[in-house]
């Protein structure tokens, strides 16, 4: 119906209660750049957009914290607590255009977790508009606070359901002085578990990043983007991307993961970053890994979460599966392997559209089901929207379903905030 | 009225069916440790311990997590996890009889929450009996999971007043290979945060434990335990306790942040503890600053929590106002300064009950106000209970403590978990 910019809390505020007064359904909307149909409007609803709330309010160096509105993209506020020397951890592909206050009400995790936690782990406090209008001012400085149940978790992860967020303040970290990264060859899957004990053995709390790279990808990247490099000639199957941050000892610490990983014959081939612009790359080529853009065909989407140990027999038995409906599906896996977390396509190629309404339900409905027996998350970090409701609500447990209807109707009972998202609309 | 004492989920959640049908409250209770008189019962309430679930269920080491019962000693998890060769962050003095259940329910800091975060942090799945007594399995081994509102954040910290915790999945660290504390005097409490940025340039990530102990407090301690070692023979007001922890760089690091302290007159004299025992030493000094032992005369407390880079300016501040009400009341401050945290009394020496009455109802409400000023917290880590119930009341704002209420409402709408404690009694 509208787009609305409030400049400033009471604005939100302001626009909240007027909505709420004529039962009119709000959308915030922070960068756009969630990937689960959160941000889309009915035609009856007005979108309430955070852009023009964007200042860096304050960095306090010796407390490390950072104050900012929610409409700060991710990366200015990478940028302004690395002048002050200090680290923002989270951290992905789309930190031009993400807002910190979309990264919170995602919860969004990222390239780094096993480093620092998701973005629940770096609030601190935080201000929101409730859905009635009134402010909540939750804006903590401090580390620890037992005065009372801790509100801002309910909003963390809410994907505008519970609130709008309007200025946030985030813990920052010492800013690492070393950072290496290696990207090198697993010798097979099965070695995926050894790689990664090793990492965490040499490198212990250093041990900031550690991805899991599929071949194919890796060539589709190479192939569309020149700009890439081949980092070494090996062409393989699957591929690790470790990165370690901390003091000098890093690179020490690297080379030993390297030899060692070959000696035990985990890796066949590899690569330590030496420049930035080697780093660099290697991260580019992870970022470009996300499969969309290279498959023009009907395809189904997880984004899984499983114990860290059972990553391995996650992928053989969701590729049993996907054999099993239909030999010539194409599974792709990119993601976050060192905490568990492994973004999963089934892509349909050549598959008519027919086909695809029978063979899409079965795969959605069989690998749902192995996740949720492995005690896992068909949604790890990227949330449930519109895109996994159904699904979601088939799987979490009565007594948890009806406690979060409970929560959105103590927090929002006229279902006027971002409708239909997370949960089913009211009524 | 009773104790009961079950020995399983269905067990708990069986007692709680009768007493939910019957009315009658219940008072969940673990080691019965905390200090702001969480597990008070009153005539008509059953206590409800937990202690016969002590099971250690699952270490898995790949995937760095722990499996266990509410009713394991914090202690018996530690020495769990360090038999796998992991690490359970969450650590204080009450670790022998503290439950790991009464820790969640008390979202408990300890000793290194700048290392490992606080036991929130700590918590990747829950398992609950509500109050009607249904189950709600919480139980995630995955890290990272955002299919939903993230219910089990309510139940942490909520002190036995939203659910019966029955089991816990924790997340567990790598294990340091070396440790190392150093125990040093503060040329003046005006150099604590410089010595606090010190420590953190110098060991980042590897600084674990950084604690500010009184002169007063230290004597007190060797006095009466006559175990305890001397450390060095200056005798100070202030010292700083720290540890850091990680591989074998950190006797270089904190021999650097000894050095570097001295130069810089930070520091006037120190011991960096060079064996177990010494490091038992120093922590058991720490342990013993507990003031109520040492004083037998009325007090005020405070679990202060103010942003980290104002904790001079709160010990300052707080010593004024003492000093105005009364100029011989004692000031005893101790505590987690690395996060921002100290316990803070006065002790009303030589004063009578008369005198207590009229003096500390002041100091409470001066002092509360002070730290609402800065942005702070009246109790960072040791929860609300009784104790801070009505303190905590006048500084909440209204948007927030009827969130609070309703929150309980929701999960317990006839008021029968730990009636009284953390909100006031129901009606
Ligand atoms: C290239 C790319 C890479 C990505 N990589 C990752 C990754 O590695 N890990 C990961 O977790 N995610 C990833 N994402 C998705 C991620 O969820 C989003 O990037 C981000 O968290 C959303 O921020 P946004 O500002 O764009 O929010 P939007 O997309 O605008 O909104 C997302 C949700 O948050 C709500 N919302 C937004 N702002 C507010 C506010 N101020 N108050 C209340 N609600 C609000 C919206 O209503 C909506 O429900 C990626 C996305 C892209 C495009
Ligand atoms: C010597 C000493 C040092 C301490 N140092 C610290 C410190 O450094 N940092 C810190 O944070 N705390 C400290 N504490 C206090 C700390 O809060 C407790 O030690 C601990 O968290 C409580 O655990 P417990 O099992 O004894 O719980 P209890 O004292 O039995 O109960 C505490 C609360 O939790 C509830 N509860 C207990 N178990 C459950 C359950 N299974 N389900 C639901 N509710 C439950 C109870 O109803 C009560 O409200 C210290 C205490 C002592 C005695």
């Amino acid at each position: 119906m509208a787009v609305l910019r409030p400049a400033s809390t009471e604005e939100v505020s302001e626009a909240v209660k007027i909505c709420a007064e004529h039962g009119v359904a709000i959308v915030p909307q922070g960068g756009n750049t969630n990937v689960c149909g959160m941000t889309l409007a009915s035609r009856d609803a007005v979108i309430l957009n955070l852009s023009r709330m964007n200042q860096i309010i304050e960095v306090d160096r010796e407390g490390g914290t950072i104050t900012v509105e929610a409409g700060a993209t991710m990366q200015a506020v990478q940028e302004a607590a690395t002048e002050a020397g200090l680290l923002f951890a989270p951290d992905w592909g789309a930190r031009g255009s993400a807002q910190v206050g979309g990264a919170v009400a995602t919860n969004g995790g990222g390239l780094n977790v096993i480093g620092y936690g998701t973005t629940r782990e770096q609030v601190m406090g935080l201000e929101a508009v409730l859905a009635d209008g009134r402010i909540w001012n939750g804006m903590r400085h401090h580390i620890k606070d037992n005065s009372g149940y801790d509100l801002k978790q309910l909003l963390i992860g809410s994907e505008g359901t519970l609130g709008i967020i309007t200025r946030l303040v985030f813990r920052l970290h010492p800013a690492p002085s070393h950072r290496i990264s290696m990207m090198a060859v697993l010798t097979s899957t099965d070695r995926l578990m050894d790689a990664l004990a090793l990492a965490r053995q040499t490198a212990g709390d250093q041990l900031v990043a550690f991805e899991l790279m599929n071949g194919l990808g890796v060539e589709l990247a190479l192939e569309r983007y020149p700009d890439l490099k081949r980092p070494f000639e090996t062409r393989a199957d699957w591929y690790v991307l470790i990165q370690l941050a901390g003091g000098p000892t890093v690179t020490e610490a690297m080379e030993q993961i390297f030899s060692d990983g070959f000696e035990q014959e985990i890796f066949s081939d590899g690569v330590l970053a030496n420049s930035i612009a080697q780093e660099r790359n290697l991260w580019e080529i992870r970022e470009q890994l996300i499969p969309i853009q290279y498959f023009d065909c009907p395809f189904a989407k997880w984004d899984v979460s499983v114990p860290v140990s059972r990553i391995m027999e996650y992928l053989h038995r969701a590729r049993d599966i996907a054999s099993d409906v239909d030999p010539e599906l194409v599974c792709y896996a990119v993601g976050h392997v060192g905490d568990g977390n492994i973004h999963y396509n089934i892509f349909l190629q050549g598959r008519s559209e027919a086909e695809a309404e029978r063979i899409i339900p079965e795969l959605i409905r069989r690998i749902d089901d192995l996740i949720a027996e492995m005690g896992g998350s068909i949604t790890a970090e990227h949330g449930v929207g519109t895109a996994y409701i159904e699904r979601v609500r088939r799987l979490k447990s009565g007594v948890e379903y009806e406690l979060m209807l409970k929560l959105r109707e103590l927090f929002d009972p006229n279902g006027i905030l971002n409708p239909g998202k997370l949960l089913p609309r009211k009524g």
